[in-house]
């Protein structure tokens, strides 16, 4: 086994962080494909090239470093994020390119998940004569790629929960009003978090209520992450940013519904596309609709509320992580952030797995994922 | 003014901090008395004496110090967290023990804000050719006994709120579980601000569902708080821990009533002393009692729930300082920690100041102080 952490040197480290942010800044632009970082390193340890994924059937992060790279990427060593690819998708093999420019090692952080890949591609470098090196810096990139990963494995989409609450849980104060529960900070790192996941789900009375713009503004460069509105009727007030803003970004309607001949998708009246998930229960319509995502190439879903949409998701198991913003405020009544229909015990919570946090000014993120989902 | 801090040695911060951590080790046991520590050091920089307030009566930081360096305090220079006291209280006053030991210099991390010594102690020692200097590690020794400074300046009990809760704003279940919430280390930091305060006061909803022993059990040590019930009736379980334990602790019932003319305390029976607070409201009621309180010598208390108690106490500006446990889990329903009778709004909540947030394992202490009091 080649995944050692000790063969790897400083300078070794370096490389990779350096693709980890190029991989990280990445992040959010390349749905449905992983974001991955390349940099290319020559005999002297310079720089030649580097180059992460871009849009959708644009070429990966390798083509684009070795593009840059040239020919002096013979002989060179390239540290990639993810194992490269081996099969033909929307563009051609990446280690058949890797090959023909000569480079001489290959340091990828981790191996790819996709059954079509999963040390294919590292095989073929070996067996071309190029030096393969990999577990580098390999749960960094793991950590990039969580929601990529888990999704393709599971073939669902990977949900993030985001709620911004008031020290005792609320999201609301008693009139409705939330605006503002957290800081001007709190609110910029959502845009970032918004940003990293290939759509954005509110429910139908928190677009009535905020008519929020579901986009992530992230200094000069705006995101537009698929916009999923989860409705009883499908009714969406008209003047709505949502409704009026069709063409910033796939604008998608989900349907709560009980008749199983309704169940489809893909019906578009003036941009916006209709999902009918034919079932009225909570659980069974998300579950529904967790597949129509995915089998419509949307792998992380990032749910924002209200109450009723956060409750439903992680009460029922649909939850992957959490991010829990709280204000450093008490309001004493107002709305809860979650509300299940069947509240757990103190002896089988919900209990959140890696859970870290993190101050922001005054207030707080903490940030888990879901444990036992055999609640 | 000789409070800059620059005048002050690493060495002589090395010193004041030892005093420092004699002083807090002591909170506790030196109600109603602020803890004090004292190190004397002689010219040579050794440690020649230390020491911390006793209990009540017993002699102060100053003269244990002294006592313990004998001899060798003449001369020498004293760390004293707090100004020495200049008046005769339930002991004679330190000033005149430091200048009788001969100690030829005092550093002083903070005035005493009571009004009988407030300066007084340190012109005396200057007047008899003591070398006085003041402010180092001020903040420090300050917060050792904020709620000392404030229940003197203010002549009312110190008053801190502590919940535990889970990361959605629940202190029980819905079928009332609230063993345990937080992580057992979360619960041994409990155990050490319980023991910082001169009693400790629930809600005779909790006393009765959880008929806690309200004691302080830190490492080897029991401290034991005041007790303080509060009730509607006067009604406490007899077989409670409460009831058959008022030999440990001094044992309050605070009987909230609307007959003026039994607002009366001292009514001892089998140990327990009867507090009527003569008002039926909230606010009312927990006013009178904390005047009463004062006036028995309880300069600070710990309120720990439940629900409606916390509520009262804060909703009506009695809340010094907040102490907000978080376990990393998650009820979904359950009974809130906070629910006021008249909820904060988004432009008015309860704002903390001087948040502050510690991890604890996969728990999370938020503690604040009341900002705005004024709601």
């Amino acid at each position: 086994m080649n995944n050692a952490r000790s063969q790897f040197s400083a300078a070794d480290e370096s490389f990779m962080r350096r693709a980890l942010g190029l991989a990280d800044r990445a992040k959010g632009a390349t749905f449905p494909n992983p974001a991955v970082g390349a940099v290319v390193v020559d005999a002297a340890g310079r720089v030649v090239g580097e180059g992460a994924t871009g849009v959708c059937g644009g070429p990966h992060a390798e083509r684009r470093a070795l593009k840059q790279a040239g020919g002096a990427a013979a002989g060179a060593t390239m540290y990639v994020t993810l194992e490269p690819c081996s099969h033909f998708g929307r563009t051609p093999p990446c280690v058949d390119a890797v090959i023909e420019a000569g480079v001489g090692a290959v340091v990828a952080a981790v191996k790819d998940p996709n059954p079509l890949v999963n040390g294919k591609g590292l095989r073929r470098l070996r067996a071309r004569g190029v030096a393969v090196r990999t577990g580098l810096l390999g749960k960094e990139a793991a950590l990039v790629n969580e929601d990529f990963f888990w999704a393709v494995a599971n073939r669902r989409p990977w949900v993030a929960l985001k709620l911004a609450m008031t020290l005792d849980g609320r999201i609301a104060d008693c009139g409705g009003g939330s605006k503002w529960i957290t800081s001007a900070a709190s609110r910029q790192i959502v845009q970032d978090i918004r940003r990293r996941h290939g759509a954005i789900g509110v429910g139908s009375g928190t677009l009535a209520a905020d008519d929020p713009k579901l986009t992530a503004r992230c200094g000069r460069k705006t995101y537009y992450p698929a916009r999923i509105v989860f409705s009883s009727t499908g009714n969406i007030p008209k003047g709505s940013y949502f409704m009026t803003h069709t063409d910033e970004a796939r604008s998608i309607v989900v349907v709560k519904n009980n008749n199983k001949s309704k169940r489809k998708k893909g019906i578009e009246r003036r941009g916006v596309e209709y999902w009918y998930t034919g079932a009225s229960d909570d659980a069974e319509s998300i579950d529904t609709f967790l597949d129509m995502a995915y089998a419509e190439g949307i792998n992380s879903i990032l749910i924002e509320g209200g109450q009723r949409l956060a409750s439903a998701f992680l009460e029922n198991g649909f939850v992957n992580k959490l991010y829990l913003f709280y204000g450093g405020r008490i309001f004493g009544d107002g709305l809860n952030g979650l509300s299940f229909s069947r509240g757990l015990t103190v002896n089988s919570p919900l209990v959140l797995g890696d859970v870290s946090y993190q101050r922001i000014g005054d207030d707080l993120l903490a940030t888990g994922y879901i444990k036992n989902l055999t609640f």
